[in-house]
């Protein structure tokens, strides 16, 4: 494993996920990068661009696609990836990483599995089927805040627990949002504000509900999910919780030997706080029975967990590495 | 009433609430400051703690009691009001206005007065009881979550709709905690996180369930109250939702005649922002019909409409001045 | 006094510096608002752009000019004052209050006095000549670094005591380059992070240079400048020194005797910090004599002393009010 | 290489300092910690205190000293390190990375070792010695601000070019100042504010000025530093300029051979920001000539190359390893 190097390519690399893949796989033991490809910025240094990456890399990004890679990161917008994929007449071959929305779920189906544009996407949430990535050719990347919000409620849909509606409020960073120019992204809004959007109507409620269904017998109950845009620029935080007849201690027990194998996810005992995840793969949970309530905090780094992170989490398992390489990030904890 | 002036003590005047009434009483076209008490800061210029106020006054903390005021404000911790009274042995025809919250509940109550330290506190939420207040001597002033939580669930409670199980999230700025130095007062800490407390036990909603239940026939039912500590100063946001059988068009119906009256209470029919109410006594709304839920959005300065500038309000009432002397405040808006 | 009412217009109304001077003039005693020109915003709220003025204000937005004023205040960009005053064809009776730079210094000048449109502007800084303000029919309101530089050095020079090259660096708010939307008015750019820009270069440079000049008899130095972009909204910090004969105490007689009648400037014996003047139309100094330097730091709200905050003093002074009229705000300290 | 395993104690383990290297160690591949010792959290697990760790390390911090170590850091107060080694009876074949200022300087001294503690310490600037610090026994690790000052200045030194007066300004986030509570470490004092401190006073100069007066032959000239707190965490940003003969080209040429061998030090063409380097080992420079000046903008991170990051540069070149061996770090970038 030592000596396996896969050629990555990256498309929509000028992007935000785009350069949190780059700052990853530039330091992977195991990748090679074949090449960037960005329309907005071809012909010009990365560095340029991901002003971080001077002095890390020599790579100019270009509008040629080489198709002499292992593996085809897309991070481009929702949509765009769909449209891309029609476009370009890849090998069947080359292994597709897709960190948009456009195969991540599919009404119909009662599988985390999307068929389109010819190939078959496996949803790549590795604390739901890490079994069928390893076997799989295509990945479908899940969304940040879905990604906070399964993981806080996977383990109790394995056991058919959720029964009764479940309530979640979740902040997240500006990252989330994307590099594009727009008045809640400008600073002298944003800084030390607060405001709500999409109230009970985010997307990714699709995204978690199917997961959660696949996993539980009965049916999935209503989900309701307040998000928040915080002042800050990494990461997400989510509260959720649901009547649940579990004890603390039967909770406890439940998510721990649930993520027990998962090196990313870890249940802290004390009240944690979302800089303890930030510019990491981790996924952070705790616990708490209040009355007849079980409460689920869920932390992730949305640019790291929440996606180009949990790209490279996937890339490993596709071919065969181990789950942690090039992952083991210092926190920047401050 | 122009030429009315009210003398004024303040007790815990070195700390937030303190400060922040000074900052108010210092402009108010009606009051002068006979005197502000501080135990740790007697004898030093107020400029010295509230630095902001250098050039605005030459106040100095004393720790004497002048009992030749017409309203004393106690602006010290909880349990610390009680106690203060206990000892200082004030003639009743002191006006007193209570910031903490030693006044605001009693368990068995169906009224929100409180008795206590042989006086009679009305509970000061204007938008609840103007008129009990006008004609009331003493005032607890409410918290601030209570503040926002309140206000956005009055309405509902007035024509008994409070039906369904409610469930609430806030973020509250770090004035909120008051000004001792602890860990999660600490910049590094603070800066860029995001933390969640108290969840579904936080002590406002004892305050909030004793209000809503003086307005609504039918019990109120469960409220779940979710609260995050936010990376910025000044500002509660909340959001409340709940099932309701209103229109969107009736419950702005609802809401605009029920806050016709009120003047610092606005109904905004675009999504609002924390930043529109910072450092105003303003409190916005905003409703939301999103399938079988009433969302209510609904945004304080946690120091004043939370606290020191409804005191002034209530202090208004209490005189029969006019309820907006002195606190139309320039927002700061960035 | 008590009953005169000064009808004013605001040309550019729906930028940061036509909010800002919305603000204040609501709340102003003797002023009432005739309109609020934007030729992008016109026939909308005011309070859609200024979401802050939500229950304050009823007035729309206009893209006609009324001449039926008293002072017309000018918001519009640099370059934009002198064409709109071009095209206009404004009676001469109209007072203007123009905050662009377009009539604030000219090289070939000795006094703070410059001719363009048909006019004569006399530059707005009270501080260096109120007693020419009091007899202005037009003003030229100071930029904001320049203001806080210029209050730092303006009694220095007042002595002839600017001999030697002066060091100065200082630091903005975001607000300071508009509501634009920019890569560095990017949140996710901006939030914790700082940058200088135009090092050695700002172009207040000269209006501060010709300032300086017109009160001192020799030839006022070099001055170099550092400006840095903060991670914060409001407020401008700038730290001067230059060598000086002056003792401390010498240094803080002169500073304290020149400002004495100023009721805008203070001078602090502790070490200040910037949110001691946000949200207040002050500028804060303080004095060290370190070795052989004199070091003057000093501090305003980039939006209120530097900006609207300045121009509605001048207004007052144009007009007869007392200075402070209007601009006895509340500090929003945190 | 690959098989090398160092044993490493740290003292002073549970500051913001002991956390960061803790952090580096952890992940490091050559290194092995032996322990970590801390008076206040001894019997405790690391993950308590650097919250971030929780999943990493099974590590608990101990009050003993095991002596079976290859290298102990010491990651104490000022002063306390001094003490600490006179106490503690250490082999001396124990090689000992110094964090605190205690052996970084000394009056006496033309060259950049200091000898105290029966030991002899080399001052561990890499760029300015490396060849020396691969040979020495015990290290004193830099200042942050000394270190952004000095690879600002240090080719010019190197080159007799420093010959008349030096201006600094320069910004530090929160972090620098330890996890001490004090007043100006409050996050609603701090949050959206600046202030500056010790102005041409502060202590790195004596450090700055030894370090340069070692490379250049005719007396270094006065520097002026003024330094500033900044609303943020993590990193340093100074503005450096100097009267100079160089053109742009030859600073550039001068700047870029300099660092040619060093990889940490980067040459930015364009104007960067401090989040280019936050979370990583690195210091960017940029160069620009302005009139007769050139200035030198340099950016680090405070707690990495600042201070733990250039501690772990050091103990790969005490060791023989790869200078980045460990060091490779994902900026956070946003």
């Amino acid at each position: 494993m030592g000596g396996l190097s896969i050629k990555a390519g990256i498309v929509g690399g000028a992007g935000y996920t785009g350069g949190e893949l780059l700052r990853l796989l530039l330091n992977h033991p195991n990748v090679e990068i074949a090449f960037v490809h960005s329309n907005s910025q071809a012909g010009k240094p990365v560095y340029e661009t991901h002003k971080d990456l001077l002095g890390d890399t020599d790579l100019y990004f270009t509008d040629e696609l080489h198709q002499d890679v292992d593996v085809l990161f897309l991070c481009v917008g929702h949509g765009a990836a769909k449209q891309f994929l029609e476009a370009a007449q890849l090998p069947a071959s080359i292994k597709i990483i897709d960190l948009s929305q456009d195969f991540r779920w599919n009404e119909s189906l009662k599988e985390a599995v999307v068929t389109g544009c010819e190939r078959e996407f496996v949803y790549g949430l590795p604390e739901l089927q890490r079994e069928s990535i390893k076997q799989a050719q295509h990945i479908a990347n899940p969304g940040c805040f879905a990604t906070a919000i399964q993981l806080a409620l996977l383990p109790l849909a394995q056991q058919n627990l959720l029964t009764e509606e479940v309530q979640v409020s979740g902040i997240t960073g500006s990252t989330g949002a994307g590099q594009g120019l727009s008045p809640t992204a400008h600073y002298s809004w944003r800084e030390g504000n607060i405001s709500n959007y999409k109230v009970l109507s985010h997307q990714h409620l699709h995204e978690i509900r199917r997961t959660l269904q696949c996993m539980q017998e009965n049916e999935v109950p209503n989900i309701n999910f307040v998000p928040y845009r915080g002042a800050f620029t990494r990461g997400i935080l989510c509260t959720s919780y649901t009547r649940s007849h579990l004890s603390q201690a039967e909770a406890e027990e439940l998510y721990g030997s649930f993520y027990s194998t998962h090196p990313f996810v870890s249940i802290s005992k004390s009240t944690p706080d979302l800089k303890q995840v930030v510019n990491t793969n981790k996924c952070l949970l705790h616990l708490q029975k209040q009355g007849n309530y079980l409460v689920v905090t869920s932390m992730i780094d949305n640019l790291v967990k929440g996606a180009s992170g949990q790209a490279v989490q996937n890339m490993n398992l596709l071919f065969g590495l181990e789950e942690q390489a090039g992952l083991r990030l210092k926190a920047s904890a401050f």
